[in-house]
């Protein structure tokens, strides 16, 4: 059973499966992140991370762009540093929680993906992007340099690359993207959804306990130093094997057959 | 109108747009950075950090070379460990200034960088290479390990593959430079003066509070870890977004002009 | 003089230059880190590391696979988290044997490398792979995600790679390996053995103190903050200058001569 629920902005699927889509779907302004979209995508991330049979998010765009950042209408609207601050928390924190998520978040790029959209693409665990996609951090053609984006963006692109990026403000295309680690994927744009759907059916396939462990781990042993990260992978690896799954894994491994589990 | 200062071995071009070249201008010993090198382009740097109208800095060499590193022949000399030390520290003391430097620092590449030569290019925030350009941690070859270099290499270039240069001392060329992420672009040689003034216009076209807000907050918040770095970036950019070039770009983008700022 | 011993899992081979060749030997298991392998790498990496004498440790593999990570038969039959616990805290151990050796280590990839085998491969400081060789992080399949593999891998190839390498459990082939900076080069089968001993050799005309310094420090100061990694860089860097190897190395760089030290 597919359920779609959709409010002004944002429009989400979830399939019987557990594959959650969130649509940006605000295609007049290029699916900004303002408020609205800001407060519908806080919502549904926080749905999802309490939803246990949710097994993964793809973040999608409707429209032309996949995402066109920060609404700079509204803000040039409110001259208020209080106004902005709260809005750089809030889009930060919804940024957040995608990274806290228990379930992986692929990114469809089917178009642009620009200041805060660029931000939403490194900062999911994995993209996807049609040849047609394009990537920038643009804030600084306006004078804003865009200092969010570029946390997700150094940690995903060499430095002098994402320095380029952020000092110029100039587009890449989604073939410089992939060489550079920004997507995972580049595919002819009628291909995506079955590029996407490859990765989402392998993770489909893992059972969700490690999934979430293994997440969590990757990004907390990467702030460490080598020992502290060894320490907490070796705790996390030893958990994950009383995890029921894993004890299957193991026995199939060893009896030569495929594992059964409740994914 | 633009001005030129040359000391023996630098020599400092800075023109009506507040762009400062310096050129390395010590081609008898390959632009070596001894202690005459090393004062001056701290003199230079310090300069550029009190201008206030300095937008962006060239830092190029003359001659075959565009710097050799060290003076190994004064280091022969004078066989003491205090005389290290404080070299070191002096040369450590100058690649930190190019990091801090409210401006970004833009290598020009021309020829070969070894040792502490190619410590300067991956110190630099941008590097725009010649074809015949080529790089080297090659201390090793005269039983000195590249200690300091490899602070930005590694910050620059996967993690085996400078460890290969630092173990090795072996050249790679400028495309091989280009693949690991050590230069941004590499161009025939007669068309680096022209690649080079592409990143510099570019960089001259965005607002100076913008650039140097957000050059500081992509080295700092990449030392944090991921909550503290977004909020530190939260925080930059609800600043930046109160200066008057930001409030300028947001209203032009609303209005759908360009920006006229004070550069 | 070329010295070889054997245990049951573990082949040593020790030449007259202070090569040491670690050779997996359990094809049966393709290599698999079980108890008796982690026991025997070990105590061949501690005898290494107190062995002054030696300058360069080659990893291999006989038979099919390189390595194929931790027995998961033995783990399928010990269901028990002290067991885990500690299977893991004497694979990180052995690991993090590595990463502190004061000589470099090769990885020589031949084959298959999964799990805590690609681990293997990525700990090392530098790897040569054939174009047969294949890489993955395969534990996911088996419900049990990589996680102490992670840690290496994430800290020498990009973070989306990583993590797609994670969640999915695919194998990448040697030149995806290459690419993605998990291996230094690719050759064809039967240039491997070349291809390892030129690396090798380079690394023995270099002076073993200086390898030495620089390996630790390379990997000290990639965890500090730039400023405190400048500062142990520098100390290192002049402490090397005062070892006699050095000294010789920057006279011989005057008299423009080759230098002669031991090595």
């Amino acid at each position: 059973m597919t359920t779609t629920t959709s409010n002004d902005v944002l429009q989400v699927t979830r399939d019987a499966r557990g594959v959650v889509t969130l649509t940006l779907n605000d295609p007049a302004r290029f699916n900004a992140l303002g408020g609205e979209m800001l407060s519908a995508l806080q919502q549904a991330l926080d749905d999802v991370a309490r939803d246990d049979t949710a097994r993964v998010v793809v973040l999608a765009g409707s429209g032309k762009a996949f995402c066109a950042g920060h609404n700079l209408k509204d803000m040039a609207a409110n001259p208020d540093l209080a106004y902005y601050q709260k809005l750089f928390a809030q889009c930060s924190r919804m940024m957040l929680a995608i990274h806290k998520l228990p379930v992986p978040v692929i990114a469809r790029v089917h178009g642009m993906a620009t200041a805060a959209g660029c931000q939403l693409v490194a900062q999911c665990d994995l993209a996807v992007a049609a040849e047609e996609a394009s990537f920038a951090t643009s804030g600084i053609h306006y004078g804003l340099f865009c200092a969010t984006p570029s946390v997700p963006l150094v940690r995903n692109v060499p430095a002098k690359r994402a320095m380029e990026m952020l000092l110029t403000g100039d587009f890449i295309d989604a073939r410089t993207a992939l060489a550079q680690g920004l997507v995972n994927r580049v595919v002819a744009a009628d291909a995506l959804d079955t590029e996407v759907e490859k990765l989402v059916h392998s993770i489909l396939e893992k059972p969700r306990t490690a999934v979430a462990m293994g997440k969590a781990l990757v990004y907390q042993q990467r702030e460490l130093g080598l020992e502290a990260a060894y320490q907490l992978a070796g705790q996390t690896m030893a958990c994950n094997m009383m995890d029921a799954a894993a004890q299957e894994g193991a026995r199939a491994f060893a009896e030569k057959r495929t594992p059964e589990w409740k994914r």
